[in-house]
C-alpha cells in the first residue's frame, strides 16, 4: 500500500507591513503552509509549489482528521515526481486565500471587522513578495525549483523575474505570460455572477451571515467548464440523458448539465470556497502581466532570469494554449536561457495539469531527477 | 445611395391546434413575419430565412417608424446575395420568440394569465411545423430555399428531413446536426444565471412587474463572448484599459470587461429580450438531434432529403466548428446528395455568419444565381 505522509498546516505570522502593488499596505497578515520531506543541511533541497486559483497550502500528505488528499498527491510524494525522499516540499495558501492564510474573511485589525470587500487587490507580484518572507522564515538560501500550474506557473514567471537568485529551476505548466481578451472575458462574467447575486451584499456577505452562493456556484460552473476539453466533454458525458427519456422542461436532462451543477454547488456549499477570494484570484490573474513594466517586451522581462526552465503545456487546453506557454519560451531562448519544453498531448484540457499522464509523469519525473543530479554534485 | 425597402411586419393567426414534440398542445397561435420581394406568378421563387437564438423576422428592410436594418440586411436586398429583386423572401419570428409570435409573454388563453414558465417547450421540428403553416397561408408549394445560421440552420436541416419535397435548396450555415457536451454546459450555465435571478420569480417575472435584467445580461454576456474567437477578441481589445491607468478595484479596468457588459445590457433592457424566449431557445438548442429518431445514424436521417445543400462553416468558429459543419456534409454526400462546401477563412468566430466577408458573399450569392437560374430553367 502506498505510504501517505501525515501532516499538520503550520501558520508564518508576518508583523513586517507589505505594500502592496495596487499601493495599499498589509500592516501585517498570517500564511498558513505545509511541508513534506525534510529539509538538508546546506537547505539546497526545497522546492516551492505554488497553487492555482480554487487551491490552497494542502498540495500533498493526508491529514490525521480527515481522508483528503492533497490536490497535487499525483505528483509530490515519496517516489513520486516531486520525491519527498529528495526534497524538502512547501506549499503556502496564497495571501487572500480563505484556507488560513490572511485574506477577505480575516479581521481587518484598523476595523475589528472582517475585511470582506475591503480586502485590498493582491497580485501575482505581492504573492511572490510574501512566499519570499516563508523563504526567509524557513531559512531557505535560493529554491532549488519552484513548480506551479495554471495561476501557479505564473507565480513561478514571477519569482524568476523578481528575485533571480532565489530560483534555480522554475517549472512553468499550463500558464501564460498574461491573460488573453478572452480570458479576462471569462473571469468578468464568473464575477458579475457573484456581484450580482443578492447575498453578496457588496462583498459583507458574512456580516449578514450569508453567502453569494448561486453567484459562486455558478462562476465556478463557468470556469470548470472552460477548464475541460469539448473532446474530452464529449467522450465522458456525450449528450447522454439524466433520466431514461427527454422530459421537457427546465429541470436537468443531460448528464453534463448534472455535473457542472454538483461542481458548482460542492464548491459554493461543501468546499465552502470564499466569494471575496474567488474575485480577488481572478483579478490577481487579469493583472498578471510582468512585461508591462518592460515596455510589453518579454524577452527584455525575462532577460535577469537565471533559473533553468520546464515549460509544459497540454494539447487541448484552450485557456491557456500550448501558443501561449510557447511565446514564453521563445522569450527564453531568445535571452539564451536553458529551458526544455514539453507539449503534452492530453484529452483533459486545462485540467491536465492536474491529472495523472504518463507522458506528462516521465517528463516532470525527468526534470526533477535533473535537479536531484545538480544537488547531488553542486553544479547547476 | 442604397435603396432599402420599406417592410411592415404582418401576422398569421393560426387556429388549427399544434401538437408539439413535447406532447404539449398549443390551442392556438400567432406567427409575426416578414417579406421583400415579391412571389412570382407560379410561386417557385420563394426563400424562407429561419433566425437564430436571439433574432426575429426582421431580417431585412427598414421599419417607417424607426431606423433599425434587419438583422441580416447585409445578405438581403436588392442586388445582394439574397436579391429581392429575384426571390420572395420570408422570415418569420420563431414560436416562442418574444418579438410579436406567440411565446411565454403572451396571454394563455386558458388561464388568461400571461404564459411565462407555463409556455411548452418548443422544439425545432414544432417551429418547423408552423413554418410550414405559413408556407400553406403564403400558398407557395415549394421553397426555392430555406437559408440559415446557426439555431437558423438547425431549422433549415430540420426541414430537409420533415418536409423534403417543400425545399429545392438548404443552406446552412455555421451549425451542427446536434449540440456538443460543451455546447450544451455553456447554455446551461447561461439558464442558470436567469433563474437563480431573485427577479426570475420562476418565470412569472412579469407579473411581478419586473425582469430578471441581471441574469438576462449574464447569459448574454456568455453567449456574446463564446461567439467571439480569442484571436479576434485579443485584435479588437488586447489588454487595453478603460483608464488610463490601473486601479486595482472591482470596477472595470479593460475594455473587453467594459463591451461585454454593455452588450448584456443592451440585450437586457433596451432590447427587452424576454428571459423566458432566452430560456426556451436555449433548450431547443439543447434538444435538437435528428439523429436520435434514427437511431444516432446522421446517414439514415437525412436519406429521404431530396434538396440541394450548401453548407458553409468559418474557421474561428468554436462553438459550431468546422468539423460539425463537415460531418453533415459527410452524411449529404453518404447519400450521394448534391452538397457543396465552404470553410470561410474569418476570424470572427460564430458570429461571422452575421457579418461581411467577400469570400462568404461570393460563395453565397454565387449558389444564389444558381437557384435563379434553377428557376429560369425549371431544373433543379
Amino acid at each position: 500500500m502506498e505510504q501517505i505522509e501525515l501532516v499538520t498546516p503550520k501558520t508564518l505570522q508576518v508583523t513586517k507591513p507589505l505594500t502592496m502593488v495596487s499601493g495599499s499596505i498589509l500592516p501585517k497578515y498570517e500564511l498558513v503552509f505545509e511541508t513534506y520531506g525534510k529539509l538538508n543541511d546546506d537547505g539546497s533541497n526545497a522546492i516551492l509549489i505554488c497553487h492555482a486559483l480554487s487551491g490552497n497550502h494542502h498540495a500533498a500528505g493526508i491529514y490525521e482528521s480527515e481522508n483528503t488528499k492533497g490536490w497535487w498527491h499525483e505528483h509530490i510524494g515519496s517516489g513520486k515526481s516531486i520525491d519527498t525522499n529528495i526534497f524538502f516540499v512547501v506549499c503556502s495558501n496564497n495571501l487572500g486565500g480563505c484556507h488560513g492564510s490572511t485574506g477577505p474573511a480575516s479581521i481587518n485589525p484598523s476595523t475589528g471587522k472582517i475585511y470582506g470587500s475591503d480586502f485590498p487587490i493582491v497580485t501575482c507580484k505581492d504573492w511572490v513578495a510574501s512566499q519570499n518572507t516563508l523563504r526567509e522564515h524557513l531559512q531557505i538560501d535560493c529554491w532549488a525549483g519552484i513548480v506551479g500550474g495554471s495561476m501557479g506557473g505564473m507565480q513561478v514567471l514571477q519569482w524568476s523575474i523578481d528575485y533571480p537568485d532565489k530560483i534555480k529551476n522554475a517549472i512553468v505548466i499550463a500558464a501564460a505570460a498574461k491573460l488573453s481578451a478572452q480570458n479576462i472575458a471569462f473571469n468578468e462574467v464568473a464575477r458579475r455572477a457573484i456581484m450580482e447575486d443578492a447575498d453578496f451584499h457588496d462583498g459583507r456577505f458574512l456580516e449578514y451571515n450569508t453567502i453569494p452562493k448561486k453567484g459562486l456556484a455558478l462562476a465556478r460552473m463557468l470556469g470548470h467548464l472552460t477548464y475541460l476539453s469539448d473532446d474530452m466533454m464529449g467522450e465522458k458525458f456525450g449528450r447522454e440523458l439524466r433520466t431514461e427519456k427527454l422530459n421537457y422542461n427546465y429541470e436537468v436532462e443531460f448528464q453534463v448539465e448534472s455535473y457542472l451543477r454538483y461542481q458548482g454547488e460542492k464548491f459554493a456549499t461543501k468546499l465552502n470556497f470564499d466569494a471575496n477570494t474567488y474575485l480577488l484570484m481572478t483579478k490577481a490573474l487579469d493583472y498578471f502581466d510582468p512585461a508591462a513594466e518592460f515596455n510589453n517586451d518579454l524577452e527584455t522581462t525575462l532577460a535577469k532570469t537565471t533559473a533553468n526552465f520546464l515549460v509544459i503545456s497540454f494539447t487541448t487546453d484552450w485557456r491557456f494554449s500550448p501558443e501561449r506557454s510557447q511565446e514564453i519560451v521563445k522569450a527564453l531562448l531568445d535571452n539564451n536561457a536553458n529551458v526544455s519544453y514539453a507539449e503534452i498531448t492530453s484529452q483533459h484540457g486545462h485540467d491536465a495539469f492536474l491529472l495523472k499522464n504518463d507522458h506528462y509523469e516521465a517528463v516532470f519525473s525527468s526534470y526533477m531527477n535533473r535537479i536531484s543530479t545538480q544537488l547531488q554534485t553542486g553544479r547547476k
